[in-house]
């Protein structure tokens, strides 16, 4: 399969979803549309919901019904990057090429700009679906909220990036990094598994499977994202490259060297893909973008 | 009915309550737990969730169930206390007779704590209920999330809280104002009593009456705090008297005068109790309350 081609195919989807389930320009005081548009649209790769979406479709999930998790997942996202980039947390005036929100709305309208978008992802997946709603299932969807909760807050995400944040500049060690990482990206990465997977339907040994699966790709996207912090390109990346040293950010290469990050996180991606043996082809876009993982350049 | 008695007992039980659902100390790193305590057990007079339990006795209904809904209402206040505090925002420095959020613990966790107890809000009314679930009601609960963060949100007090921002300092009309107040202030009035109705069993007749009982409370609400920000005991409110003079912002007083206001709310007030006429005694802690709003003194 043509992973390239897979990615833009689910990126548009998503990005069209993202479009529709936004809140309409007349609804909005229109400094808070345009942060929240101008962070949202900003052409992320749309990562979360898409491992969402070829989770699904692994499990054997038809239709849309993933589409408001998937783009929740993303708001979710989207509001992190917002907060992240605060001055008072990592202080950071570019990303993806773009000005970030607080630099072109203020602090305050980028402070608000986030917790909307957190706000909308609840809204969003307990909004009554559609047509592709066959049956009762809010049961099923009550329980993907509370997971989604779960990695987002506190014991997840949150709690990572505070971790994350009073490491800075300290010497610390792997299980520190590691702590950081399975946390404030690890969590929501296996969140949009899991909540894909369980969607489409994925009993017992599926599910632990992409569990094992989500566990690994979450870790290696990290790692990776560290090593393209020290190596990549600033013109792709759409940001300064060596942010993470001059900060004194905890991360791999910082703990174990470039080096033995790289061969970490090939480790990681072997694993995630070795997770998904018990699926067949249905799940190879799965196994691509964990290669992709390691192989992007942005 | 003696009301001081009954808001001391309800505001116990929303206590014991949110100190059962917080997360324990060892889940999480020392200063995110500290934090969040911090801005959750200041003292607040827990006026949200004691509506939503009052809005569901009224209607009927029995046992703990509403308790979830309560806290997760009384956490997304918080939060939003929190950040309002931060200097890019309204930069206060008291509440309720404490040094802010961010006073004690830097501003990037501040941003955290806020984010977490949101984020928590949500994971709490997506958990599985105990012993009080006495049927299936998953189809509910999913409306009540929404109406929350519908209410919580860019369409509610999110909304509100940025053209609040945006008028500060300008000179506004009536309309403006009540925009402000009504998202700002009174979607999560509103919710909170919607919540407790519909999860008491309140069906059309009766929930009307409780959604006009909470549209006129939530305004009343905000118009008596404007005063008490004009009038009040600096000693019993914790916090600067004043305060919105200094910063230009849109109140009820500055666009009618202090008298004016009075007026207003003690009308709103009677609008809210005259709202409740379909109902008996059951009601009396909701007409209560109203009176309360505008005859307290913090």
């Amino acid at each position: 399969m043509d992973i390239n081609r897979y990615l833009k195919e689910k990126k548009e989807k998503v990005d069209s979803a993202l479009e529709r389930y936004f809140p309409k320009k007349e609804e909005l005081t229109l400094n808070l549309y345009k942060a929240m548009q101008h962070s949202l649209f900003a052409g992320g790769k749309r990562i979360r919901p898409i491992l969402s979406i070829a989770s699904f479709e692994a499990a054997g999930g038809k239709g849309e019904r993933i589409l408001p998790f998937a783009c929740a997942l993303e708001m979710i996202h989207t509001y992190s990057l917002i907060h992240d980039d605060l001055p008072a947390i990592d202080n950071d005036d570019y990303r993806r090429g773009q000005p970030t929100c607080h630099k072109v709305f203020g602090e305050a309208v980028a402070i608000l700009a986030g917790d909307g978008l957190l706000t909308e992802a609840f809204r969003l997946m307990t909004n009554k679906p559609g047509k592709d709603h066959s049956s009762s299932d809010e049961a099923l969807v009550l329980g993907l909220i509370n997971e989604v909760a779960q990695a987002a807050g506190v014991l997840g995400m949150v709690g990572g990036q505070v971790v994350d944040i009073e490491s800075e500049g300290k010497a610390v060690d792997l299980p520190t990094v590691q702590y950081i990482h399975t946390h404030k990206t690890g969590a929501m990465i296996l969140a949009s598994v899991r909540v894909g997977a369980k969607l489409g339907g994925a009993k017992e040994t599926l599910l632990k499977a992409l569990t094992r699966y989500g566990e690994s790709l979450g870790l290696a996207f990290q790692v990776a994202d560290d090593i393209l912090n020290v190596e990549g390109k600033a013109a792709l990346m759409g940001k300064k490259i060596g942010s993470d040293q001059v900060k004194g950010k905890a991360t791999y290469p910082s703990v174990l060297g470039v080096e033995e990050s790289k061969m970490r996180s090939k480790e990681l991606v072997e694993m995630a893909v070795d997770a998904l043996k018990p699926f067949g082809p249905e799940a190879d876009p799965l196994r691509e973008i964990a290669r992709f993982i390691i192989a992007r350049e942005y």
